[in-house]
This record gives C-alpha cells, structure tokens and sequence, in this order.
C-alpha cells in the first residue's frame, strides 16, 4: 500500500477523468522523445513526479526495446514498486533483458503476495532458477504461499506485518513500528502475538498512538479478532473486509497462528474480478483472466465464446425440433409463427431478470435477508404478474393479426405459462446450484433464455393445436 | 473506519463463511428473549464483544418495539456507530421511537457523510426540523453536503480530516493527531494546507511516524498530489482510489480549496453497487436502490423490471409483424419456421457476448488500451468467425430436416451475417452510447437481443424468398 505520494495531476484531467488522453500515454509519448535523444536526465526528472501506477503503464506502452532502458532509470524502491504493478508480460520482458543481478535484487526485493503472483505467469523452470538463488528467508516464505490454493488467503496474503508482545509498552511498540515502517505492507493494523505464534490480540496505530506512553499493549489492544483462514475463499475475505471497514484482516493457519495478512487494497480488486466474471456468466462469456481481456488476440477471444455459444445452439436446437415436430398444427394456421419470437423473448426476458436478481443476491449475500423458498414464491408471483400486464397489450394484437380469437388465444394462454414457469426456473435454478456446491453464474441469464424457449415452444404450438380441435382454424 | 475493534467470531463460523446460521440472526435470537425476560444486563454482556455491523444487523432484525430498548443499551460512542450501520427503514423507525433529546444528541454526532445519507431518505419535514436544531457547525456543513449533486465526490466525503502547515514540527504534527484522532474519520491520511485552505501537499502516519521529530511539515510532505473534485462522479472517485491503492483522497472545491475526503471503505461500497447496476442492466432489470431488492415488495419487484419487459416486447412486436408480413414464404415452405429460434437465438448471444465484453471493459476502463475502432472491428471478426464455427454443424442438420438444400442455404447464409452484424451491433452500440454521453448499460444484452432479433428474421426470410426463387421450394 503506498499512502501519500503523488502526481501533478488533478483528477479532472487525468485518465480517471474518463474524457481526454490518459495521462500514462502523455507521459509514454515523453519518455520515448527524451529516451531516443539519449536525454536520460530529462526521463528521470519527467518520472520524478508520476505515480508508480502511471509509470508502469507508461513503461508497457513504450517498444520493448525501451522498456528496460526506462526501468533502470528509476531509483531503487521506486522501481521495486513500479515492477510490482507492471503487467505480467512486461514484467516477463524485462526479467530477460536485465542482468541475471538485477533480476535477483528486484525478486529478492518484491513483496511476498506480489512475487508469488508474479511466479504464476512465468514457466516452471524459471520459477525453479529465480526460488534457489532467493535467499533462504524469501525463498521459505515463497514457497509457503505458492503451496496454497489459488484464490485463498492463503494466496492472496502478505507475510509482511508487525507483531508485537502483549508485554511490550506503547513507546516500545511505536518504536518497533518506526524501524520496521519501510519493510511492512501496512502498519496501521498491528498484531500482538503470543510465544508460539498465537494471535491474541490487534490495535491500529491510531490506538498506538493515542495511548499512553506507558501502557502496556496487552491493556490497549482489542482481544476479540475477526480472522479468516488461509483456506478461506478469496470472496469471502472481500465480504470480510468490506462488511467491518477493515483496512486488514489477518489470516491464521490451522493451529491458530498468526501467518499472514490481506489488505484492503488487494481485496478491491477481488471483488472488481468477481463483479466481472457474474457479468460474463450473464453474458454467456466464459471466465478467465479478466484483466488481459483487451490485449488476447482474436482466438482467445473467439475461444472463450465458442463452447457457451455451442451449448446454447444445441439447447437451441431442441426449440427447432419441438417446432419442426409440430409442423402439422403450423401448417394450418402459419401466422402462429409470427408470434414465437415474441412468446420464446418475453419468456426469456422474464427468467433472465430473475435470474440476475438471484445470481446478484447470492454473490453480495443479501438474499440472506429473504431466504430461498420465499425468494422463489415471490418471483413465481412476479412472473406471473408480468404475464398477465403483458396480456393485456399482446392479447388484443395476436387476435387481430391472426384474423380470429385463436391465435390470440393461444398466445395468451402460453405468455401467461411462459412468464410464471421462466420466473421460477430463473430463481430455483441458482439457488439449487448454489445448495449443490455449483457456481449459480452457471444458471445465468443465457441459459435460463434458452431452457425457457425450449418450454416456451412446446407450451404455445401444445395450447394451439388444442384449441385448434375446439376452435378449428379461425 | 474502525480499525482494530472485533469479535470472538473467527470467520470459519460467521456468517462470511457463507454456510451456518448468519452471526447476527444468533445473536438477535438471544438478545430477543433476554430483552424480553427484562435482563438488560445480561444483554449488555451478550454485546460487549460483537461488532457494530453484526448488532446493527441483529437490531435489524429484532421486533421493532424492541428495537429502542436494545439501542439504548449501548455506550454512547458505540451507539452512533451501530446507527451507521443501521437501514434507513430502522434508522427512521429509532428516530421515532427515542426521546427527541435522544434524536438530537444522536444526530449531531453522526459522521457529516452518514448524517447526509440519513437525511437522503427522510421526509423533508423532518430532515428541516433537525437540520433547525442541529449546533450551526454541524448545520452548516451538513447544508453543504446536501447541496452536492448525488453520487458526487462531494456527498460521499467526509469534512472530518487532520489537517496541518507546512511550519510545523513532525513532533507537533503528531501531537495534533493525537489530540484529534477520536473525532476524525482517518488519522492515516493527513493533509496539509495554506492560509486560504489550499491542499499544498500530503503526508502519511507512517511517513509522520518515521520522520525526525524536529523536521518540518514542509520538508517531508509530498508536493504532488492526486486530488478530486467535489463534482467528480463517484464511479471516478472510486477508481482513483483503487488504481493508486490509496486509502482516501482528497476533494477539492472549484477554487481549490480542500474541503473533504473520500475514505477507501465508502468507495468498496460504490464499486459493488455499480458492478450491481452493470449486471441488472445486462438482466434488464431498472437500477435502482440494489440494496433494499430483497426487502422490498411484490409491487416493487413488478415495477422495476415492466418498463424494461414493455420495450422489449414492442421490440418483439416488430420481429412478429416481420414475419407475418413474410407469411407467404412461411406458408410454401412451413419447417422454416423452426429454424427462427435458433437463428435469433444464436444471433442474440453473440450480441450479448459482444456487448457484455465492451460495457465491462468501458466500466473498468480496461477497454482504452484497445481503443474503440479496434474493439469494433475485432468483435466483428470474431462474430463472423464463430457463425462459421456454427455454421458446420447446424447447416448439414437443417439440410436434413428441410429435406433438400434450401432450408440448409438460407440458415447457413442468414446465420452468417446475424453473427457478424450481432456481434458488431453489440461493440459499436455502448460505445457510440459512451460517446454521446449516455449510460452504455442501456445497450446491454436484453436490447442487443431484441434488436438482432428484427434484423435476424428479416435477413432470413428474405433469404429464404429469394433462394425460392432461384431453387423452387426443395
């Protein structure tokens, strides 16, 4: 977490500004000027004032043939920084165009949580190479957080925070915070740990610093401790964070032991992925690496698409086949196909808002408030309620087009069954996944559209062909 | 933000662990039948360790003529921060239930930011009548706040922060903190201002931790600095925040001045409710107030989703007059109609893909390293590329079902262009939307949908017509 350092930059004309020419660009286009002209002063001074973040993204969008150049311009802390928040394919590029030295001192250098993720991307081998020449401490606390799941507490934590001792004074510990500052992610949420490594107790340094010189930190600290495992899911410990304003939570191993912690500046970024892969799902886009969704090439893109693609054409599929089956009751009245769109929409429509609403509450854990059964009866009702405002403008149209109350019979009846069975699947299907231990995005709305229009079909040519005995064509 | 206060809970247990009983729904059990055995002391105890969201919660969820008597339980200071957390249904319902004297003390203690959150939803009549009785301190930048525009930087600020001159001693500066740090929202972000209140630079805890007691302000603080305005919109502000891992930023009026922060927990907040309005959008459900969804009524329920339902079936409506207007074509060859789902059902997941994939990148920003033309044409690309994916297996099988090649041409054809047209239609829409200003959600799948589906039907019939004609009707 870096706090107050700065650019020059007021918002409104920045790229978080949304209009206007994001300012890593700006500075990019600069650098490339000043690093072509041999002026590396100038890069320097122009770099001097940009934020970390900003000077990584200036540095990915230079050729890469500059690329190294520019990072050994920056000071040696700055550019552990500004490497950490660098693309993985930039970072790759420039651990093989520095010297086998530099590359040691910035690994060596990185933070824990930072490392490990930045190992994910590269090949085993190199992993293996960069591990055996960290030193021995790193390389233990590396290998320590490689060895947990993806997408865990274990992963996504820091080893680097302050512990402190029960018996320590409050001078001493804000002492201990002051020469342990530069090496820590965070020292604004302290730990106090017992002889074995058991977290008995936590205190910002707001409270540190509000204390009494004298004080001992076993009277100051607070003792009941919201912590998560090192197993716990890494949603979990966004919702964690996010629910108590926390700017960290620590995370305990399985005999208790202090290990870890996350911070909030981490956990943004959790819940802005899983945001996007709920949308994806939504959108019938298949998961993956969010982040690097804009620079894949075409395949990638195409291939992420094809297989929901697939399964909904063979859903499809299936709406066609009750069709075709049912040629016999179209054939003597052929405007009933003008309305299957309109019936096989709507219904999709109705099942994909439910849906939504479900998928959305499971994810944010406000459907707690309601529960499952009453979550499905209550969008049961509201499909059928939507059906039945629906009627009244489609009922009307159907007759008149079809020159007879049949056809606007037919499609009355079916939108009405259609709306009410789309709502309650669009409900009960995520809720049963979620009960089965499934993702409920599986369930979502391009699913449920493509289920319902099966149903739909059948629903609609079934009441027509009926009413077709009563009523004969007309 | 709290820091370091907590419960014994360990999340394994708790209510974030997604499995068990939700912590507050046992803790308002309890607390339910010792209130009403008249144990107050028992109640107190019961509360001592829990955290000020989980009471909240259980106090949420008690009886309502419980509810006063639970909150006067607690501490004083306590208490404020419980009502933070509150609903405002139950924040509205304590209001009229404690002594007006009570309501005051309450009122006037709130954080400026929550107070103006509060007074967002009460009738005008009361917000006047307490606005009048508030201290004029607090009057006055509560009447500031509330002058902002919604979902601004400048109503989701906070006018609590610590701010410093560039004269004086680190020493002092930290004496300050301390003297301040019980009524500001942060101590970890402290600003520093001039004598007309000009932000002149910033300075974090830490950095005043480390610093040589004798140092000046001036001497160790940052000069540059990322500021926001209180016009800037929150989605923005919440970028900022995220992109440089801070943990608030500054907010600055027309003329510069430093008036408020923006604090990282309010902006976790506004990152989960705008994921939100995307992904209803995307399920064609109005935004509106997410967090209530699943307390609010049938009516509501209804409401929020038939206005979106109504366009889209008008929308329908002219895929259905498309086709009966095509009846001819219909009626020589009936099994054609089987095809209509698939085509459009195929032709409206592309969309859906297309456009999820550039609303997320536009919300996230990711989509600028791309650029909008190259967005464009890639989607079209891969629209094209996955019709002829599809193509392979649903053009030998509607050859089949025909019973000759006319069926199997003119899905084939359509089917091609539906993709390509579908997937462009579904880049080029948010973005032009984007462009004029507009919300791009509002081009989300459920429109895109519906769209292609006109388009779709009438290149398939016409399609179909034309290749009758060159084909006879095998």
């Amino acid at each position: 977490m870096s706090e107050a350092n700065g650019t020059s930059v007021n918002l409104k004309t920045s790229p978080v500004g949304g209009g206007g020419v994001p300012l890593a660009d700006v500075v990019a286009r600069q650098l490339e000027t000043l690093l072509e002209a041999g002026n590396y002063d100038g890069a320097k001074l122009l770099l001097q004032p940009v934020q970390e973040v900003d000077i990584a993204e200036a540095i990915g969008t230079l050729p890469r043939t500059l690329q190294a150049l520019a990072f050994r311009l920056l000071p040696k802390d700055e550019a552990i920084e500004v490497y950490e928040y660098l693309d993985p394919s930039v970072q790759q590029t420039l651990l093989d165009r520095l010297r086998s030295g530099e590359v040691l001192e910035l690994v060596e250098k990185m933070s824990p949580d930072d490392r490990v993720r930045l190992f994910d991307e590269l090949p085993a081998k190199v992993v293996r190479r960069l591990l055996a020449e960290l030193s021995p401490a790193e390389r233990r606390v590396t290998a320590q957080l490689l060895g947990y799941e993806a997408e865990t507490a274990g992963r996504l934590m820091t080893t680097e925070f302050i512990d402190l001792k029960e018996f320590h004074s409050a001078a001493q510990a804000l002492e201990l915070v002051r020469r342990r500052a530069r090496e820590t992610e965070t020292v604004y949420s302290l730990y106090v740990t017992d002889g074995s490594r058991h977290l008995t107790g936590i205190l910002s340094l707001r409270d540190l610093v509000v204390a009494d010189p004298q004080a001992r930190i076993g009277d100051v600290m607070t003792r009941e401790v919201v912590s998560v495992s090192t197993e716990t899911d890494q949603e979990e410990v966004a919702r964690a964070i996010q629910r108590y304003d926390f700017l960290a939570v620590p995370v305990v191993d399985r005999e208790q032991r202090l290990v870890g912690i996350v911070t909030v500046d981490d956990v943004i970024d959790v819940i802005e992925q899983e945001a996007t892969r709920d949308l994806y799902a939504a959108g019938a886009v298949q998961a993956g690496d969010e982040d690097d969704y804009f620079q894949s090439n075409l395949f990638t893109v195409a291939r992420r698409r094809v297989v929901w693609l697939s399964v909904l054409v063979v859903a499809n599929g299936f709406t066609s086949e009750v069709i075709a089956l049912q040629g016999k009751v179209l054939s003597q009245v052929v405007v009933l196909a003008a309305f299957i769109p309109l019936l096989i929409g709507t219904g999709g429509n109705v099942g994909a808002q439910s849906s939504t609403v479900v998928i959305r509450g499971l994810s944010t854990q406000r459907i707690q408030s309601l529960g499952a059964t009453r979550t499905i009866l209550r969008e049961a009702v509201a499909g059928a309620l939507l059906g039945v405002l629906m009627l009244v403008v489609v009922v009307p149209w159907a007759w008149w087009r079809g020159e007879g109350p049949l056809v606007g019979l037919s499609v009355g009846m079916s939108l009405l069954a259609i709306t009410t069975l789309a709502a309650t699947a669009g409900a009960a299907l995520p809720l049963l996944f979620d009960r089965l231990g499934l993702d409920p995005a599986l369930m979502s709305a391009p699913f449920i559209t493509t289920a319902t229009d099966v149903a739909g079909v059948f629903i609609y040519l079934q009441t027509a062909g009926w009413l077709i005995g009563r009523l004969g064509t007309g």
